[in-house]
């Protein structure tokens, strides 16, 4: 950590700072210029030390010199992260493909469309039992009965599965019945759920939040991390920027920086990024020739009456096109898909 | 709602448009242009409704002509609500102060801070025992004794209480010991803490999300409203933009703008939004100005070894200071405080 | 455009909306909703019309039927516009490649440069000779000696030129020795100087503002356009969000969606938009899977003592490994680099 | 400056930043951590330097301890500049007011917003001759006759004016008619024109750009100083931001952090920064109560039928109120206005 005083910094302020550096353990380096002090601290410094030295009074700038995470980050497991999920795996040289509804709605609507995903090559299935809408008059999800339907369908077909959990109360439920828990982008700082899904032995899909800075979302990875479940994967899809033309802005930069600070595996979700359905094959395959690890996708056999996320669906005829044009990018990029 | 044809729309898509409008129970007029054809859809159109529309195929645009909340609308309770928090009622004439730590940290702190509190004029005492750490390793908060220290200590001088609960699994806990219930800017969207929070008899101080929309927090008001529990506070924290230079910025135009469109009360938080201590005070006199009906500030009797947010925590005096300083400016828009 | 009233609007509001439209040579439609009237109105409708509606009390909200620009769009022009620049055709099948140093520092280097971008494949040489700094105190260019070397060099080579020209007073000046104009991101929305460029024979490179939306952007070209230009390239270069890992974020879903509006080609620039050389590559891999129709590059032999840029600046190395990189991303999706 | 290096880095790689360091005159301390190699550099350090040496391999992190800006601080100039307008002083006691009309439209509409606002206590009259619209489409504004109107209409109710010069060659022609010279957020960073009024001997109002940074801002003020023109006021107009409900953020926290770091009056125009009149007023009172030297607003006889920014513009009888309004507050705060 870095610590640079106010020009106006008195002497008893600077050595309040050396005295609660050494209280908390450090090795002091002092730098004193013409205009500014500066002190080095050398020693286990976690993100929040950093916010809480800029406490003192004189400080002018406190910097941390190293990461704020532990767990997710390279120094602590340099080789990638591979997670299996069914006979896929996460972070290898196969670009994964998660394809479904947004929401579950029925069996045979659901059966048709876990079809179309094994047949186009997908192998994660994916729909929402619990859903997290803007509105409390919108459809709030199927619950148990969605998830009874997600697996059934699922296996029928061979597929594995992610939903998303909501509610501490739900995670018991939630991993009865999927191979893959979602953290939505609403509850990527729900600091609860984050543990509990980190005390369970089931992979979990973390999308970054609406506003999430980087740091902030390998955090959230770390609080589930800090747990013991270190089978995290990390999802892009979309941030909020000023711009109305998508409903978000994808964040490709965001796939190489998450596979240089951590070792987990990217999945990119261009559909929540876009929010039209016209856009997302072009965007799957940005992410793909980025690197992303595996696609998230929302695809619907009539998403003109989807109950929820319909405009950003795709048809099942769209999700084969897809399927055919990110192939010759991830072997552009020596991967499979 | 206003539906927009694409230019090229076919004269099915359009077809099926109609038809769909029909099935949801619409009144159509239809208006035929050159280049694009409108319909204006008359009925009792919710927010997520426009977006499902969206999904049609050959739809350029819809538009929602009403707002999508109801209950947290004018409409529905023209006059504005004022809420009884102990002796201070949050929306009538006198702006209410919420001052406290940021985290409840001892008894004996806690008591000094609680005096400090009451005697320069606040009548509501806050200090989190469940705390959203963007760190797992940074304190997480003294849990159910930090409420028993905050309902105690506030109880001796007189003060109500406001924490925040972050588990659906706490609210009942939470319940016991204090007078509002906070939910923090990043469970803004837990659904389902926000309808849990709605089925007690507590008012609740609701944050906007670090990057909410004002729509969309008033959205999460009415999830509130939804289950029965009509007492909310809107507190503005600040929002996420690219400017570094404070923690985030201090949205006060929202403080009209919500006025407006609800009949919620509005509280401003300077601390969070501006992040430094030395911007406090012009911030909260910049609030009031613009018709907050309370502040929520963080004070600590030594905010420079506070276990969180001691970088925007305000030493006892400058509360004091604080105080003497926006009581002019609530004086001179018609309020006191 | 279509105008939705207040559910309080006045019958002498209502009236003096219609009159206004009546004036400026609309016709009207009149739709009566149980709380709202909407106004729809058919004729010549451009942007800031719209804007110059919402003036009149009573209304709630005004919306635009039609995109605000006429020349940049498809149906003024249903094909993809090609433009010529040297021996490359930007907006054709192959992928264009422009690299070069920042800034234009000396004869020598800039020799070294241009050969090694030729010999990669690029085609187009970048130098600019007019800085747009943040610093009055750091390097603004060598200016006309600049454009000489950068011509010169050019030259040699048989590469085109592109080159950032900053005042009205320079257009000329910059016209003799570029082949290409550059309005740089600051500039964007300099309207005495978009109207400049437009007068000339010039083709125009004209960069996305640091904030603008897509719209915003498509009017600025729309001003060059205006003038009689019509040879506008779009150059996409990273966004300002609230994000710092990168220096702004890439907005690739910018590339498909102004393929969409306009008939223009679409230009990534990589080196501004993360900021740091690490991450151009792949994010050139990701543009061109987007579809952009060419790609501005920053290079130097010495990019670790360049005078402006050097963090985002590719080695000559880097930039031979680039050049390999993105070919089989564009033979991928059928086109060639 | 202080740089980290990565973990990673070699000796070589530090001896190289030991080596240019020294060559650009700095004296080097090195703290060498258990991961870390951290060099402290001491030195002239202005802001660019700080970027080009990121520009070197093996580098973590650069950091300022100094703010890149001079003339504009307080360590050039510790107490605040007050510049004299007309009969008016922005940055005294009293907070000075600036209105008028978007547009200069004619002589008889003009004449009569200047007699309000002289009688509601403006001394300065604004009024845009020169106007960057987002469309070429948009009225342009009147130019020379536009100057010609605003400044005979001016001395007869005894105003100030300012007006806003975008092209370099029309500096001189705007200095013969006004008194203040405007930069508008769109130009903020067109540094020729900066340079431009520089040379002038009139007070210049500088807008924040749509979405810079403070510091960036101050940096367009340093542009302007460093060519001998010392009176800058700085404006703050409201920022871009997701949201949508006002057209711009108005960032009141800007006005206490440019008045610590600069010695520059601040003016705040809380029209552009709400775009919509019924905002305007609480805006006005918020800005006064934050510290606003002074105000820029929109005011006309007739803003439903004003050529530009109607929406935003106060009527004449709203103005007063403005007035009546920030009176208390500004005498809340021991001001006057």
């Amino acid at each position: 950590m870095i610590i640079v005083m106010k020009e106006n910094a008195t002497d008893e302020q600077k050595e309040r700072v050396k005295k609660r550096l050494t209280e908390l353990g450090f090795d002091i380096h002092q730098s004193t210029g013409v205009l500014k002090t500066i002190f080095g601290a050398v020693g286990q410094v976690t993100g929040w030390l950093v916010e809480e030295m800029q406490a003192l009074e004189g400080i002018d700038q406190a910097f941390r010199v190293s990461d704020p995470f532990k767990l997710a980050g390279r120094s602590f497991h340099p080789d990638p992260t591979v997670i299996r999920v069914g006979k896929a795996e996460v972070g290898g040289n196969r670009v994964v493909v998660m394809a479904g509804p947004c929401s579950v709605e029925d069996r045979e609507g659901m059966r048709r469309i876990a079809r179309s995903a094994a047949a186009g090559g997908a192998t994660v299935l994916r729909g929402g039992a619990f859903k997290p809408r803007s509105s409390p008059y919108a459809f709030q999800g199927l619950g148990k009965e969605g998830l009874e339907i997600l697996a059934a369908v699922a296996a029928e077909s061979g597929l594995a599965t992610v939903s998303e959990v909501m509610d501490t109360r739900d995670v018991d439920l939630v991993c009865r019945y999927v191979d893959v828990l979602q953290i939505g982008a609403r509850n990527m700082q729900n600091t609860p759920l984050l543990k509990e899904v980190g005390r369970t032995a089931k992979p979990v899909l973390l999308k970054r939040g609406l506003s999430a800075t980087i740091e902030e979302w390998i955090m959230a990875a770390e609080y589930v991390m800090s747990e013991g479940n270190y089978q995290v994967m990390m999802c892009e899809r979309g941030i909020r920027t000023y711009e109305t033309s998508t409903r978000n802005t994808l964040d490709i930069s965001a796939i190489p920086i998450v596979h240089e600070k951590t070792h987990l595996p990217v999945v990119a979700d261009p559909s929540h990024a876009v929010g039209r359905r016209d856009k997302v094959i072009v965007m799957a395959r940005a992410a793909v020739a980025a690197g992303a690890d595996a696609l998230l996708v929302e695809i619907h056999h009539n998403p003109e009456v989807a109950v929820s996320d319909g405009p950003q669906t795709l048809f099942l005829e769209q999700f084969a096109q897809m399927m055919a044009e990110i192939r010759p990018v991830a072997r552009a990029i020596g991967r499979d898909a």
